[in-house]
């Protein structure tokens, strides 16, 4: 959120907060993945982070549609949180030295992303029904359900082979 | 991770190298949850605040011991992914107008701050197995069963209450 931000006074000047907060995530992961997807060793975790970048491409087009639902201006809020996230994920895989443990660090670093934007997408969810707007909700929890997937996906993929490798 | 850190060579260095990750993380919950406790207004709010902040204190001793454990010095590494995550529930507490308002986005800030965690004790348990040390990840899976238990009953109390009085 910047200085010139309006005050958030209810329930729905918090969800679009939050909307505009994970919309800037979104945005910033569909930017940094083809990186991601570079550095990655693995046939299997490019293959993983590729199929990724595709879904956030989807959910950043959902969150525009949500916007509109809501009659709300799609507008992305500083997001400290998901900028951190990057950052970390950027300087482990800088201090990696060998593929296999750069493709451990990239596989864990992309499930903490997962886990911020699980976490946001179940809150936004909660504060949609509260907000007696169910179809907003059912909206967002597509994006949830493939975040939640995605998060397994990778669980798999790190245990069945990129931590055997790495060891 | 500062300019003088070493590189990560295997998967030990890795592990290590996110014990140090979480440690300072642990410990910025531990500095930080005080304020958040005297912020949140339900009384019930406040009290999970509380004994998370008790249970955060446990989860720095026992990241002590997995040190100890690896013959590795308890360090600290700096985590920009908590910081950020941290300062973003700065911010938006610092807009919220309104006590149901603030505790509304303060038990989402903390919902945060558990999935960080949920990720990296995830994470550090696959890594501890696969470097033959179940003594290790027996202990952090005690606190990752700390950490997911605590953000179900964030959940719960979000749901039955906090987002309830906010609508």
């Amino acid at each position: 959120m910047n200085l010139f931000s309006k005050d958030i006074e209810n329930l729905n000047d918090l969800f679009v907060h939050q909307l505009q907060d994970i919309f800037y995530a979104e945005q910033q992961i569909v930017k940094n993945l083809p990186t991601m997807i570079e550095k990655a060793t693995a046939p299997n975790l490019k293959q993983a982070f590729s199929n990724h970048l595709r879904e956030a491409e989807r959910h950043v087009e959902r969150l525009k549609q949500i916007f509109e639902m809501n009659d709300a201006q799609a507008k992305a809020a500083d997001c400290p949180a998901i900028d951190g996230i990057l950052k970390e994920a950027k300087d482990v895989a800088g201090e990696a030295r060998g593929k296999e443990i750069l493709d451990a660090a990239l596989a864990a670093a992309a499930q903490t992303v997962e886990h911020y934007e699980i976490a946001r997408y179940g809150t936004l969810i909660a504060w949609a029904k509260m907000l007696g707007r169910d179809d907003c909700a059912a909206v967002l929890q597509q994006t949830l359900e493939e975040e939640k997937a995605a998060d397994k996906k990778l669980t798999k993929l790190a245990v069945d082979q990129i931590n055997l490798r790495a060891a």
